[in-house]
Formats: C-alpha cells, sequence, structure tokens
C-alpha cells in the first residue's frame, strides 16, 4: 500500500475549494465538479473504467474475471460544507482508490471491484443531502428538488443542468441491486467517540436519519428606540426560546441517542435599529431510534406551540426531510470485525449520528459502514483532523474487507 | 394651508424606493438621493433657493427682510431603514414645506426661515445614525465613518463620494450657531403613547440617546448528526440566551425609560448541519436618564460575562456607539405649548425614545421636537400609519410656531 500517496493525495483534494476559513466545495459547484474532475484523472490513472451517470456520480470499475462476477462497490464524497473540513468524504474516495490499487497488485479478482464518487453528500447548499446515493438507489424526488434553492436562488435541478446532469433522466441512474454484492463505505466519524475511548475502527450498526424543520416565526417589526418592551412582538426572543426549548429537549433525548440543532437563523430586518419582524430558523434532529427522533419532533412541536401562545408570534412548523434510521449488513459487520482482529486493530461497534451515502446504499444491497476517530470529533470545520496513522488503518481495514468480497 | 398638496406630496415620496414589503431608501443610497432631489424641485417651485452642503444635507431659504435676521430651521429626513414606511421623516420635510408655504403667503418675515432636508438619518446602512445633522454641529467623525461599511463592503465614504459628497470637506457643512434662533422638527411619534392616551400633539422635553454594542459569540462549529449534545459549544445557543437576558434586564430598566433590542443577529456557517460555531449580535439600548442606561448596559455585559463562562463560548463586546440623551429647550416647549392652546389641540409632554436629527440641533441651538400620533405606535415598517388629520393638525402646529420665531 503507498502510504505517501494517500496522504498526498489527501493533501492535493484540498486545494481545490480552499479559502480562508475553509474548504468550500458545495453540492453541484464547480469546485465539487472540479474535484471529481481530478478523481476522475487519478481512477483512469490506476487503470479504472470511468463513467458518469445522470445524478453526476463518478464510477470508476476494476473488470472482475468470473463469469457469474457481482460488483463489490466502494466510494464516498467530495463536496463539502460551506468552510468544511479536508477529510470528510475525501477519506473514502482516496482510500478507496488506494484500496483498489492494492487489490490489482495481488493480482486478477473473481467479482468486479468498483469505487463511486458520489454527488452533492452535504445539504448545506440545498437542504438535501446524499442527492447522488438516492438517485442510485431509486430514492430520488426531482420535483421536490426542483423546489430546492441555493442563498442565491439558483434550484437544484439548475446546478446539476449547468454541469451537464440531467434530472430528467435520474432513472438511468438507478443500480440494478441483483448485481451488485455489497457496498462498503470508509469515512471519518465526525464525532468524538473513537478518540475518546481510543479506538482505531468504528464498526457501523445504524445510522441516524435527518428529520428537518423550517420554522417561521411571526412577530411585529417596530422601531427600537420607541416601542416600549412590553408592547413588543419580538420574533427574535421567541426565535431564543425555542432555541433553547430545541437544547434542552434534545438533552433530554440524548440518552436515546438523539440529538437536536438549530443550525440556520436568518433575521428580518436584521437592522440595530427594528424590532426583529420575522425569523426563520432551520432545525436537524437525527437518531437511531426512531421512535425517539419522533417523540423529540413532537416535544419540540409542543414547545414551539406553548412560545408562540405566550408571546403572541404565530409560528409555522414544515417539515422538509423525514428520514428513518437505517441498520446496517450483520454478516458486514462481522467481515470487518474479522479484519480487525486479523490487523490487531482495536475496533468499536458503534451508532453513526451523521447520516451518510451508505445509509441509501443500504436499503438495497448489503452495506457496511468503516469509521476512523478523527480529533475532538470536529468535523465541517477547518479544523477537522484525521491522523496519517488512523486513516492507513482505515485504508487497510477497507482493502482486506474488499478483498474477502471481491477475491 | 393646502390640506390636499400635503398629503398627495406624501404619496409622491412613498413611491420612492417603494418595494412589495415597504419603501427602502437607505443612507447615501441612490433613492435617497432620488427623493433629496424630487424635495429639491419642490423648494425651487415653492420659492425657495437651495443649496446643498458637503454632507449631502439639501437646504431651501426664504430670505428674512430685518437687517438682523436669524435663520428659523426646520425639516428631517427622507431616508428610511430597509423596508420601511412612508412617514417617518417625510411628514417632517413636507410639513416644514407646507409651513413655509403657509408663512409666504403671509407676507414678509423679519427672520430667514430654511428648510432642511438631513442626510443620513437611519443607522440601518452604516451602523451611525444622524449623519446629516451630526455634519451640520461639528460632531462628524470621518474616520470613524469611514470604517463603517453597508453589507455589501462599501464605506460611508465611498458611498457619500458616489453621490458626489466629500466628507473630506465635511467641516464646511458645519453651521454657525450664532447665525440659528431655532430649530424645530415635525415628525411621526414612532411609538404608541399618543394613541393611546388620545392626544394628537406630543411636545418632546427629552430625546433618549442610543448606546450600541457588536456582541461577537465564538463556539466550536462541529457536525450536527455526530456531535453529543453535551459536547457542544453552540455559540447560537448562548446567543439566544444573551437574547432573553437583554430582554430580561430591559424589561426591569423600562420603569426608568429604558429599552434595549437585539436588532441584528448573523449567525455562521448558518447551515442546516452543522452545529453554529459563531453569531454576531447588534443591540441597541436607549433611555433618557442617562444612569439608567449605563446601568442597564453594566447589567448587559455581566450577564453576557456569566453566559460566556457557562457555555465555554468566549464573547467579545465592542461598544460601536454611546450618546448622552438630550433635553430639549424649555422656552421652545412652552412656546409649542402656547400653540396647541390656541388650536385647541390636546397635547402631552413626552420623552422620545427614538433619536432624531434635533438631538445634535439641540447641542448648538434651542431645539424643539413635534411629534403626531401614529398607528399602533407602528413605525420603520411597511404598516407605519399617520391619519391625515393628525398630519394636518401636526403641520399647523409647525406652521404656528415657526411664525412666532419668524415674524
Amino acid at each position: 500500500m503507498d502510504k505517501q500517496w494517500i496522504i498526498d493525495t489527501i493533501g492535493q483534494f484540498a486545494k481545490i475549494g480552499i479559502g480562508e476559513k475553509g474548504i468550500t466545495r458545495l453540492a453541484f459547484s464547480d469546485e465539487e465538479q472540479q474535484a471529481k474532475e481530478y478523481a476522475t484523472k487519478l481512477m483512469q490513472q490506476a487503470g479504472l473504467v470511468v463513467r458518469v451517470d445522470a445524478a453526476g456520480n463518478v464510477i470508476g470499475r476494476l473488470e472482475g474475471t468470473a463469469e457469474d462476477a457481482k460488483v463489490v462497490l466502494t466510494g464516498s464524497h467530495l463536496d463539502t460544507p460551506p468552510d468544511g473540513g479536508r477529510y470528510d468524504g475525501v477519506v473514502g474516495v482516496v482510500g478507496g482508490l488506494a484500496a483498489i490499487k492494492e487489490l490489482m497488485a495481488r493480482g486478477p479478482l473473481d467479482n468486479h471491484v468498483e469505487l463511486v464518487v458520489f454527488s452533492a453528500e452535504e445539504s448545506s447548499r440545498f437542504g438535501y443531502a446524499t442527492i447522488g446515493s438516492k438517485a442510485m438507489v431509486g430514492l430520488a424526488n426531482p420535483a421536490m428538488w426542483n423546489r430546492a434553492k441555493d442563498q442565491d436562488g439558483m434550484s437544484l435541478n439548475e446546478a446539476a443542468a449547468r454541469l451537464g446532469f440531467s434530472f430528467a433522466d435520474l432513472k438511468d441512474a438507478i443500480q440494478d441491486a441483483e448485481k451488485i454484492k455489497a457496498f462498503v463505505e470508509l469515512h471519518i466519524e465526525g464525532g468524538p467517540l473513537l478518540e475518546r475511548t481510543q479506538h482505531s475502527i468504528g464498526i457501523v450498526e445504524a445510522i441516524a436519519a435527518p428529520t428537518r424543520l423550517r420554522i417561521v416565526i411571526d412577530g411585529q417589526a417596530a422601531h427600537s428606540g420607541s416601542t416600549p418592551m412590553d408592547e413588543r412582538q419580538d420574533a427574535l426572543v421567541s426565535a431564543a426560546m425555542i432555541v433553547l426549548a430545541v437544547q434542552e429537549i434534545a438533552l433530554g433525548h440524548q440518552h436515546e441517542g438523539t440529538v437536536a440543532t438549530v443550525g440556520i437563523m436568518r433575521v428580518f430586518p436584521n437592522a440595530m435599529n427594528v424590532v426583529p419582524g420575522r425569523v426563520e430558523l432551520g432545525v436537524d434532529i437525527r437518531g437511531v431510534n426512531h421512535s425517539s427522533v419522533i417523540d423529540t419532533l413532537q416535544d419540540i412541536k409542543d414547545a414551539i406551540s406553548t412560545i408562540a401562545d405566550g408571546q403572541e408570534t404565530p409560528v409555522s412548523i414544515e417539515v422538509l426531510v423525514s428520514e428513518k434510521p437505517v441498520v446496517l449488513d450483520d454478516d458486514l459487520v462481522l467481515t470487518v470485525e474479522g479484519v480487525c482482529h486479523e490487523l490487531e486493530l482495536s475496533f468499536l461497534r458503534m451508532n453513526s449520528g451523521a447520516g451518510h451515502d451508505t445509509m441509501n446504499m443500504a436499503r438495497i444491497v448489503p452495506a457496511g459502514l468503516i469509521f476512523i476517530p478523527c480529533h475532538e470529533g470536529i468535523s465541517h470545520n477547518i479544523d477537522e483532523y484525521a491522523a496519517p496513522e488512523d486513516i492507513l488503518n482505515g485504508v487497510a481495514v477497507l482493502t482486506e474487507t474488499l478483498y474477502k468480497l471481491a477475491k
């Protein structure tokens, strides 16, 4: 395994979309496209045959020799949130290619091995996550996606079309599950558990799915100097109460593996001398236990209703996304566990709080997700860091897992 | 008095900068300039001689006949916050011109009468209020103003220069206080007191001055799915606590005539799947009792310090503006009171929570401020409304006050 190549190549991707505060390669942006093109070049250099599907997923293929060969699929994504880090997604793409290069060096395999770079895994730009893998498993919803717009008013469909991907043909991106033996993704944990418990590898048993809300609070814009405190309908005061209610409710459900975050707040008119008349919030609720997520959602709705009434600021709640948690393949968990034993790497069976493309692949094929530690659990941030040793351990586990599946 | 002309002319100004959600004529914008040019045309049509000073203040003059004539000055502003209303500022400009036209009809006056349209009264665009009147009384701070930028990164100096006003020459805009007899402004209350107590006229005794803070909360951006609730440093949770603390502290100081508002909040990176890493707040504190404002400020600072420590999210506080409340001229209050008696209009002596150009003029000359009721106290908003009868009462009081001062 060419260890230096792995670390150097991750460094090369980190140059694409780099800014002062982090790396920005938003879904279906020029930067994401540039990263995909660089990945294409690397795959071709390695001898893979590369194709691109209607969702913009890039797939490189190593042909197997058996007559009944199936596809062993690995991969991850190259897009980032605004000011994201170097490792989220990239580790799985570069690690996947390094693994395939190692397998090629071992000689012909019975099964095909494919590396996929999924489009648009992050939801930051359009509010929808894992677009590429959804398209691949037939979960695309182009009508809904078409209504999603970025901050500049560009729709998801338009952004994809600008790069030459036709969402009208998304059905062509659907993979035949019969032809796929398994999917395995390598990814940084994006949480603090492995580092804190000093494990080299996380073997994911279940992935939490997001429920997402758009909340609009209507107050009454008024002059900040001449409106008495007790005559205001300050939308920001109600919004602050909602932020704290979401925090408190999530703390109460944390033992069930559920978290909730107000990640988005927009204040109108957002001027020093005007009592805020309207506030928009984006809330993200996640858990591996679906009934806990449902309970959390209901608690949040109840709290909002109480705040809206008490403050006389009407609040509307729109559920943008509500996905079920996904349980991953038991046999694959055991296979990865066996590899960790062989390589003498400490491992932890765990859940993933973050959604991943694996979540969608698991709906049609046996799927597995391998985590490596990342520093202080930081991700989606320039401070995101995975140690070279941990990355190489992860690639080694991925390599042997793919080998067992493909040989 | 041409009553229909007053109402129609206010309607003409309302067309400039009109959008779906209100009227937007920001400080030193093309829209403010267009409104000033329309006012210039109206002044010239009325027979006034119009000049423009280095701060962009437009001044129309009616010549007095006495050898020792002084200037009796009236006026207001034509800029608005984003999505503002029809009456804030405009009533004082149109009403001032209507009053002068009425005085002209009564024949020559001993003193000169001038109508001023002050530049940039609202702070929404650059964070500094009453720019034009500050320049006129020698309170300009072009070095500080030069650092102020709007949301598009344009500095206040650049915005003024783009319209042909040179802030390098601001000293030329300073008026000689010896030559001015008095300043009187007519304005909507922008608060609910007159309507609620059913008075036609408010006679302002003191004007609250703003203290303004920029607060930056530094948390730790993190993945919203994989970061446990109890390991977060969520800047928005701290910000929400600060919003509620400001509200609670201000409610406690309300009986002293002090109010406080969080009007601005910006969240970074403001994405659905990222725990907010940084939040910026803009806080506006106002009162007519300076020691109450100071106490409120200290209480807010103390609360922020406690929140910053408890949440492990460092907070920095920058005092952008801290102005002293202004007490207006006693004699002018009595003069206006006398006019109200003569016209048989109910009046209320009161304070102004909002800042006005009068505040600056009062530093160098005897100054008075006349309020008319506005519906539900709403201003800085498309729903801002002053009844034609109330406007005409205000213009009548202004006319007679100017007449007593100028005859």
